[in-house]
């Protein structure tokens, strides 16, 4: 049977049903897509298929839907194809409680340059569509960041969050390193307003759906596209999510293929966050401020483990422990004579005398008739 | 040994050394404070203390000092009071790896009308001296709704975070459920320019120290009375800390009493939430996002678990589940005839129409010549 074979068969059953059908899947699994079409062509009944197909199966030929979508600059890949994202396979079995749809796509419709078995170092991001300009330059600037070091960014071109990773990712790659995941036919604009943006994304990087070209986007064909987001990545990052968010929904499908799910905080008075706080909290979340703690969390690459920020380097780290221990013991507000400061630092007179004159030397303590205290170089 | 000997025996040995000197502490639990004091005055020498100490020794009266103290509004209370608060017995064998200082207090000077033994509900909340507008609200809101559940809050009068937290206290409370813990003597304003707040948490709430009468503030004493603060309360909440800060040490603190200890996250964007995030990102604090969230990781009281946050009821959920599977399956965007949408959603004909019929009812799907399709009241 060769991979061409199956490709029409699956182009026919991926018109037949809603994505994410497991009844389909279980059968294609068993008996092969070939074989699936064969039976369902010829009129006979599988699991009572027949009889919620039977007005589409008319219409159907694979044959020349192929060609069609060809013309237009579409592809159909399936698993065995060489650009088949082999992480898709993660998905066999999968089943979400919201809808109890799941499984491998039948197969992905692609329209754009980049070959998406490219595509093992990508991260999704993803949130809010109604969010705030600190979630935008936030997302902006980590999916620049992202497409900087190699690793490709998905998401699902919507309002807020999504179109601004899409837009960040574009700037950051010259050879735009973004697929935008979309919920109807890869040859739509979804939304409306996000015609260009799509189009551009199509003409650089891929624009993906395992719904056939043409068809219309729905509220349940949106949370299975979620499955693909997830499922695409090494990892999930949440920018700005409400406490009841699509976001969610593809974290939600991140963390059940065990991929990385990770949030954005924000301010706790913004209402705009309270999804992704609440995810971080229940631990279904990390926590990450930017880009390196989402390459270090990913593993991307050794040169982007970060460093833990230890503040601006102070004065006080270039002295003796002994200067140190004065230094501590000198008042912050009330001059105090050497002898009192000797007592309190535990440490002979002569040596904090010369201490103390170290200090000075260093800008850290001030001098006057009454003794010693520190200046405001110190700190505290 | 009456209570009266063992506290000026402790009045006089706090006099002697700084706070936290974990040699003094280790003498006292062997010795006892009155054996140690009789020594020490006997002229003896304990393991080099004396040597230390020799100069201060002669201007200690400690029968006097307390009086003085207390002719001045302070009291000096020690384990064994019945307003000693127990939990700081959780200090023992405590060891700063910062400075290798720790321990039980000998004493706590306090200035103010509140009895530390009822403070056994209590919060600290801390934070940057250099904090923002954002951090000063939301700690200043988190404070006021603590004292309201009849939490009290302790933190250290410092500017910024600490100070935000007493006056959010003082609002939500008529009685100033709140604790200042003081670096130097209970009886000093430190910073100067808090004299007022200090002086009127004395009034209403306490204002304590370890550190003696007329002692001053010193950078050793502040991250020694940190102790203090971790220790007398049954969690820490971190508002907004640098990546280096005074509230990290408090928080470490708390977490080597294993009290609890908490992180409000704010903009990633900000350094001033950076030290908390980190600490939220290594396990190190719990994410809260308001007084909620640290009353339910508190246990304080039943009637404070939270609800997760659920987002706004939608229409969506009065729905019967035909005839929400009916709604999956209208286009968001184009009509569409209520056949293809039968076939879509799977189900016959006849239930579509009636369903439909319904949804048009909540207002959830628009009519026209064309088909159906949802209103902007279905939201997605």
């Amino acid at each position: 049977m060769s991979l061409d074979e199956e490709r029409l068969a699956r182009v026919a059953l991926s018109q037949l049903t809603e994505p994410a059908d497991l009844r389909l899947n279980g059968l294609v699994t068993e008996l092969g897509a070939v074989r699936v079409w064969d039976h369902l062509r010829g009129e006979r009944d599988l699991r009572g298929m027949k009889t919620d197909i039977a007005a589409r199966l008319g219409s159907i030929e694979p044959h020349r839907d192929l060609e069609r979508a060809q013309r237009r600059g579409m592809r159909f890949i399936i698993p065995g194809d060489q650009e088949w994202p082999v992480q898709l396979d993660d998905l066999a079995g999968s089943i979400s409680p919201v809808d109890g749809r799941g499984g491998v796509p039948l197969g992905l419709w692609v329209r754009g340059p980049a070959s998406l078995d490219t595509m093992a170092r990508a991260v999704s991001i993803v949130g809010s569509r109604s969010c705030t300009t600190y979630g935008l330059e936030v997302a902006a600037e980590m999916a620049a960041r992202m497409t900087l070091a190699g690793v490709w960014v998905v998401s699902g071109a919507a309002f807020g969050i999504d179109q601004a990773a899409h837009r960040g990712a574009l700037a950051g790659s010259d050879d735009g390193r973004t697929v935008a995941v979309l919920a109807g036919g890869a040859d739509k604009a979804y939304p409306a307003a996000h015609r260009a943006l799509i189009d551009h994304i199509a003409s650089v990087g891929a624009v993906i759906s395992e719904v056939a070209p043409g068809g219309a986007t729905m509220r349940q064909r949106l949370l299975t596209r979620n499955r693909l987001i997830a499922a695409l990545s090494r990892g999930t990052v949440v920018v700005e999510a409400a406490a009841r968010s699509g976001a969610r929904n593809t974290a939600s499908w991140a963390d059940g293929l065990r991929r990385q799910v990770m949030g954005v905080p924000g301010p706790v008075t913004e209402a705009s966050s309270q999804g992704v706080h609440q995810m971080i909290r229940e631990g279904m979340a990390t926590l990450v401020t930017g880009a390196d703690d989402v390459l270090e969390l990913l593993g991307v690459a050794g040169e982007h483990l970060i460093e833990a920020p230890r503040g601006p380097r102070r004065a006080r780290d270039r002295l003796t422990l002994r200067q140190q221990q004065v230094l501590d013991a000198v008042p912050l507000v009330r001059f105090a004579p050497a002898d009192s400061i000797a007592r309190t630092a535990g440490i002979g007179l002569v040596e904090v005398g010369s201490a103390l004159r170290s200090l000075r030397g260093h800008g850290l303590v001030a001098e006057s008739s009454d003794g010693w205290r520190l200046t405001p170089l110190a700190g505290s």
